[in-house]
């Protein structure tokens, strides 16, 4: 399994307020940043509940018949009409091993912890992250803290006229620790 | 006094390691960042004491003859050779009000605490930051809490061969607080 994230921060690296709000981020859907692609580069998805939670209480499913697999020990109650979904526990690692059962080469991981345990796991192999231009000051961090800094690849970075900025890497791989004094 | 920020970080936010630790940063300097072009466009500097040590310990001195003011109540030792460096003290509007004075219209706005704290004072106007393709995890952050949201224009965004991706913001001010819900 090959991890991606495909992500909008504000410039200040938070995913959503502390709150989960998402107001800070664009609502004008003129503006295609590349979403539908990316999915279509991806065989299934792995979130984390409260993203499952946010999204299927939204009205609107963006994965259409992509296996949705939900990191949760609760029910998942009913899923959004159309929408696969199957509950999935266990370290990243498990999960992974999952998802090749499954035949998911390309998983689309998402929500701020998932995001963060996957990375540290060594599991996310492309990020593309879209700025969003403000400060909002405090939230849910995208990046979280790595026992091993992650060198990236600059792959490629687009401007959009709303403002946005989207940047494409490949994770390249961890050094050998001597940054860290180890 | 018009403030900007010109300044490296990794993809994660920070601008040094939490011990001050810059080894991240790329050491290559065939490949110009326009540091030259943005100090040109700076009639002085403004920065915090441990910023003003760190460089006055390091053997270099990028400012040429450009004034610069330290944040700092305690004496500043000796100054490098050739540099112009003046002790100032109080609030980020008092350093502004002396500047101003001085006839210094644009001010280069540098370390982590400083520009924190001018950024909250409404005195940046312009933000220039350089993403090292690399996730450290922890360290010190370019951006700090805010009371309310900053908008941003993005001006532009150039990227280099290394990887290094550089955009330009200009502050285009606060809303109106009803996104913090006050």
């Amino acid at each position: 399994m090959r991890g991606s994230v495909f992500v909008g921060t504000s410039l200040d690296g938070f995913i959503a307020r502390a709150d989960g709000g998402l107001d800070f981020l664009p609502t004008d859907d003129s503006e295609s940043h590349g979403f539908e692609e990316f999915l279509a580069s991806v065989d299934g998805l792995v979130m984390g509940r409260k993203t499952y939670d946010f999204v299927a209480d939204s009205g609107e499913w963006f994965y259409g018949r992509k296996p949705v697999f939900v990191l949760t020990s609760r029910d998942l109650g009913e899923p959004p009409e159309g929408a696969i979904v199957e509950r999935v526990s266990g370290s990243p690692e498990d999960v992974a091993r999952l998802l090749d059962v499954r035949g998911i080469r390309d998983a689309y991981i998402d929500g701020g912890s998932t995001v963060q345990q996957f990375l540290r796991a060594g599991l996310i192999q492309r990020l593309i992250v879209t700025r969003v231009p403000v400060l909002i000051g405090s939230g849910i961090s995208l990046f979280g803290a790595l026992e091993d800094d992650i060198l990236l690849r600059h792959v490629a970075t687009r401007q959009f006229k709303s403002g946005l900025v989207q940047s494409e890497y490949e994770v390249a791989g961890q050094p050998t620790g001597e940054h860290r004094g180890e």
